[in-house]
């Protein structure tokens, strides 16, 4: 299976799809394509939640606000998953996830051993591209054909490919943790994303909440229940989300608007006092 | 085959394909996942439209406002189709078509008999979700694993699943039909939805349009017509849609702002009073 | 392979996923249903510029303004590569460029000698249509039906379907091909397509811009470059796009804004006068 994931809207991953089918067999499974424009941290949250659930797979990841630059191309061994993407740290949360422990190994992609797909019917000297890699496009002309390869070899015979080389040297991205103080009655994190329904999931772990019917989240008195409907409509509440951390949600409402919150911004919460 | 529909957006929708596709080979299809957050009517007229022209098939359905609360999950059996969803009426009306005159089975959902998903990484006391299902996401912690083990099972291989125990106490939803007068000459219904086009779709059978040339639509003298291009560009017109039924359509433009007309709304139609 | 091509949003391309998965085994490939409403000029150019990297397929495209007047159903052949659609040109420049120089053949469906689906459940008299072909949703009813049969049939064997009687007579559509003059200093083209992240597409061929580091846009003074990131963040710059062509650019923003450009738009490129 190869996983494909983007902000390039519509229609570019259709050429990636038709790049990837001209090479492989490989079931072909979008994560998604409307991430957040060059969001690599995003992109990296969602990466790392949903990305456990699959089988192994490769997993195209191509959120990519340098292309063109000399940032790497790289391939991430995660035990049996295998990432192909930008050498920009958005795959790292879900590999160290997906590895289970198991060390990484890191690729560096040599671009100029990878065989650029051919579209047909493009004549040379016509304006349409041929010859070498769009310096625009590396999702389809880089990435996938690389990814179309790195499928099609067994997760231990990346080393035998002729683009891979090993390397150390990789662009790491550390998604933040919160902090909880000696006492265990504050917790100091941040908003890591708020998702379409208008949920704020913070880093915040949700054992945090255990045992706590209220709490003080930015200094505001907030209910906490384990779904949404423990509160009337449209009003806010603190639950554990299907991600494991808090979030701060309204019960058929968006809470982002309600706690006017965004990501990455601070988040305190906190036991209420004793009377 | 298993077909998703959901109102998730993007990713979550992803999450349930890596469940599944842990689970079963099957072929999986998507409906949708964008339809209106919340909205189990709509949900429900699409599916009842939509489904008709597919081959047997497990339709995982998870438009569930009532997530977390102590709402049933469903099965329901449909002839050679079979639905897996939450117990609040979304998947009836498509099972009644699909049934084809055939009583439908249903089946309530033993949550605590449905294996929960694994996720890759997960350590225990991380702030990751393991263990018991997520309270706020149960299309990838209860249907998916509940729709895979539904294919799996034949049709008649129902009654044999460890999670499912027949039930008759289901909730049923209707949507709702119009009414015609003796005559003939007036239809009262209303509007069942707006689609992406802005097309007004009402419940009224298109076979009361035939041989009117003009009607009365809510006081307002329109032409009727086999196709948009019956009437000029901007125009108004009444026209039998791809559902059956009567839409109120503009050539080219958005028959919803044209007409003024909402879902829900009361529609009445008349014929022209001889002159 | 069948790729499918629409500009109907969602739920509408699930009906067809149906309709061909009733009738065929093939693969079924998105290349996106979200292409501008009856814009039958840029969804041409999209499929000009992505279905040359898909191996050999069946193309069912709808994006059909004209649906329910007279206008044909057609299938074109362009070597191994097929389309099914309206007779309104929408394939005509994809078509060309997958022939890669072999006449295309044309066909025209006569209607009459398609089986149209035939949902479940759906009785007569009923609200619901059944009999003949909708007017108003051909894509369901008529083209992939077509489709369906065109990809079961060889290329070769278009000729042996009942439904289908070469014809010469088809709306072809051109996309407009920028002017240089003789020095070359002067480009004179259009904006054939904006996409989602704002890039402006021109028709002025790539290799006007080599060996040219400034260029005056419309009269202003732009720099060019191989990448975005040639330039600082939000500033100009026009560089040759993953099409091949001239793209007017803003590196991490929006083209179309920065130079108040929109499809159609003239576009005249220039060589910066020596000192």
């Amino acid at each position: 299976m190869i996983t494909l994931t983007s902000d390039f809207g519509a229609p570019y991953p259709a050429a990636m799809r038709g790049v990837l089918r001209r090479r492989t067999d490989a079931e072909l499974v979008d994560v998604g394509h409307d991430f957040p424009r060059h969001d690599v941290r995003t992109t990296a949250f969602w990466l790392r939640e949903v990305l456990p659930y699959f089988p192994q797979a490769t997993h195209l990841v191509v959120v990519d606000p340098g292309v063109g630059t000399d940032r790497n191309a790289i391939v991430v061994r995660a035990g049996e998953h295998r990432f192909v993407g930008p050498d920009n740290g958005v795959a790292m949360p879900a590999a160290r996830r997906l590895a289970a422990g198991v060390d990484l190994e890191h690729y560096v992609v040599d671009e100029t051993a990878v065989d650029p797909p051919e579209p047909t019917g493009v004549a040379k000297n016509s304006n349409a591209r041929s010859g070498p890699a769009s310096t625009t496009f590396h999702g389809r002309d880089v990435f996938a054909p690389v990814a179309a390869a790195v499928h099609d070899a067994s997760p231990e015979g990346l080393r035998s490919l002729d683009a891979l080389a090993p390397t150390d040297d990789v662009v790491d991205l550390m998604l933040p943790e919160a902090t909880i103080d000696g006492e265990g009655d504050r917790a100091v994190g941040e908003v890591l994303v708020v998702d379409d329904f208008g949920n704020v999931i913070t880093n915040v772990p949700g054992t945090w909440l255990e045992g706590r019917e209220v709490i003080l989240a930015n200094g505001e008195t907030i209910p906490t229940g384990p779904t949404f409907d423990t509160v009337g409509r449209g009003e806010r509440l603190a639950t554990v989300g299907s991600h494991g951390s808090v979030e701060l949600d309204v019960n058929r409402g968006r809470g982002d608007e309600a706690f006017g919150l965004d990501v990455g911004d601070r988040v305190v919460l906190k036991s209420m006092p004793a009377e």
